[in-house]
């Protein structure tokens, strides 16, 4: 077998001059969460398929990384022989993302946490997706979640922390759309659509912005064959999706059938504290918003911006996810937001903005043949001129030294010796 | 399929408490290495399975956590029917140490890099080691490497940054061995055992903490059965084993004619620069280390504390290596260290030391009905508060509200309102 230079198709080398921009975007999000009361964790990359399979719907799972038994547990001759399926391989799979972890590292150590849990994860995730623009198989995610607080006092407090980091990272004038998956289920029950096709129906309006009201009707049709129905219901969505009104003003009391009023009181209270504690965004009530992800089941949002046409940050509640991994699969308020950490990676590098701090780094350049005292000169002045954090570099002088000066000069270095 | 609720086994869920410590000594690592002017760079964690299994012998392959290929690539079903081995089933493993991606890495992106390249790479690698007390199958790797620099300021810019780094980390005392592979060659030749069982007398001289000097006698034997050249052999290496003889002493003239006395300068003045230069360690000539990996080529060096049995850092030069990756296969010097980041953690922990920052950190308790212009006076304030780097929760009421307070004053939460 060669050897491969290149890294696996859809992950990335990083080179130095990426890593400082991801290390202090990583840093800005870690100091912000922190200062909102959220703990750090850490989960396993690995985790077992039982739990990667069972968290979603089938459709997730071919864009599983699936790892291989070891030892014992697996042979391969044997399996030639008698193997019935894939099962019988593979026993853990890469995460895909940071919630399943949450749920179980909760489910197994809530013992240890304190009530409610604000956690802070930031980490890898996989996904074998077709690599696209942006888009890549090992990509960093980074989430907040708190468990335990069945109030909007979590929802406000995701949200504004989220604000507070991306205002702190350059970004203005973004917005949040919020909406609450009970809504929509009123909506669907309203306009007559069955509501056992309600994951379906998601998946569908999830499509929205890349496709446009005519073909999610299309769709639609597909499910439901009755036309005016449909036609109604796109109507009431695309004449409420890009207003300013409340969730109230929307609503009113068409839903009233099949929606307790407190759903929108919540929506619209979460909107209004966030409007009036946090500055430089703005919040909207938006019905059509609706998370790709089945496991949400009331509260949910997104961060979009003008200079992007993806979300940045999105979220929402999942009460229903821990229970998975309890003996009682009681409900526990469950509530997240994930910060897009690729997306924004992205965007601030598009803009070339300077995030090294300007202070000096210096170089001293050192003869092949120079001798022990000078050496031990140069080592005891770059050890004091460290001690208040400069950076220095002691490097063997090239034969081509004015080249060496260059490069050395892009990577910031100010000083020669 | 149920859930599972423990982590993989051998892998952690990392509490709030123990990752204050991680990133505590993963930042001043960051920042000490940086000083020196290393950068630092990422690879993916997922590499091609030739180049796992190409780099080593086959001893670590069994270790080597393999991903199952995908999508069209993987026919579970063909493989029934037509399968030979497991190279059908994979293309990909997690990495198993940080050095093997570094070399690959290297040789994807030289154009882009500065020479000397200066690269400091922390992350998670994956063995599938038997899991034991400190011992685990995920656990983080910290090296920095320098590749393009033949000369000996590699190997002291290399361990004294790892010096000065252990000192910040409260380390005292500890001590430096060093060997190189080229000396061991020469003893075992001197000593009338043949070269081509070079390796494989290195793996049974690596055990020697383990097994002792006698052990390692009726090992060796096995090889050759020259008793009594094996008797000199381990007699001159215990003899020297735990002097404060320079190399020079040690070696004299015996090995001159398989040794090139340079060599022996050479570890000597690696030895005499560190000593003069910095200060808190010894630093020895031990002719008895030998680094398990094969791949090294020359100088090698391990640091050891009072405080642990095992090694807490460990590396050498490895100038093959890169070339494995090359079209020339040509020799591109390299060197480097890596800190056993998990040891260290094992035994900052065991000290008890505090490293959270001794500030204030606040709690606003809030009543459920709270209403709505109470809250934003809370979260005006916090607002403030956060601005100057204050960890602020806000957080509902609970009903036991002594419990509640006592468990946020262990997270250090010293003022309530």
């Amino acid at each position: 077998m060669g050897f491969v230079r290149t890294p696996m198709r859809g992950m990335n080398d990083f080179l130095p001059e990426n890593i400082e921009l991801r290390e202090h975007v990583m840093n800005v999000i870690k100091q912000t969460y922190r200062e909102f009361g959220y703990t750090q964790i850490e989960t396993p990359c690995v985790e077992h398929i039982e739990n990667l399979i069972g968290s979603h719907s089938g459709e997730n799972e071919k864009l599983i990384f699936k790892i291989l038994k070891r030892g014992a547990k697996l042979n391969v001759e044997d399996f030639l022989k008698n193997g019935c399926d894939e099962s019988d391989l593979v026993d853990s799979g890469l995460r895909y993302d940071l919630t399943v972890p949450l749920c179980r590292y909760f489910s197994n150590n809530f013992q240890s946490l304190c009530s409610p849990f604000k956690a802070l994860q930031i980490g890898n995730v996989w996904r074998a997706d077709r690599p696209q623009k942006g888009r890549f198989r090992q990509f960093v995610q980074c989430d907040i979640d708190i468990i335990g607080d069945e109030t909007l006092l979590a929802e406000v407090d995701l949200l504004a922390a989220a604000v507070c980091t991306l205002t702190r990272l350059g970004f203005k004038n973004f917005k949040i759309k919020i909406n609450d998956r009970r809504i929509l289920k009123a909506i669907i029950k309203k306009y007559g659509l069955n509501d056992v096709d309600f994951n379906e129906i998601c998946v569908i309006l999830d499509k929205l912005d890349k496709i446009g009201f005519n073909k999610i009707k299309e769709e639609l049709v597909k499910i439901s064959n009755d036309v005016e129905k449909i036609d109604s219901l796109v109507d009431f969505l695309s004449n409420n999706c890009n207003t300013n009104n409340s969730c109230k003003e929307v609503c009113g009391e068409n839903f009233d059938e099949f929606l307790d009023k407190s759903v929108i009181e919540n929506v619209d209270r979460i909107s209004d504290l966030l409007k009036k504690s946090s500055q430089g965004f703005e919040i909207v009530f938006d019905p059509t918003l609706v998370r790709g992800l089945g496991y949400y089941t009331s509260t949910i949002f997104e961060i979009v911006t003008d200079c992007a046409e993806f979300s940045i940050a999105g979220g929402g509640r999942y009460d229903d996810m821990i229970g998975n991994f309890l003996n009682n699969k009681s409900s526990i308020p469950s509530c997240g937001i994930s910060i897009g950490f690729e997306r924004i990676i992205h965007i601030l590098k598009s803009r070339q903005d300077n995030f090294c701090q300007p202070t000096d780094k210096i170089v001293y350049l050192v003869d092949k043949d120079i001798p022990n005292d000078e050496l031990l000169k140069i080592y005891s002045n770059a050890c004091k001129q460290r001690e208040n954090g400069t950076q220095v570099l002691i490097v063997a002088k090239k034969k081509n030294i004015g080249h060496q000066k260059e490069m050395l000069a892009k990577q910031g270095y100010t000083k020669f010796f």
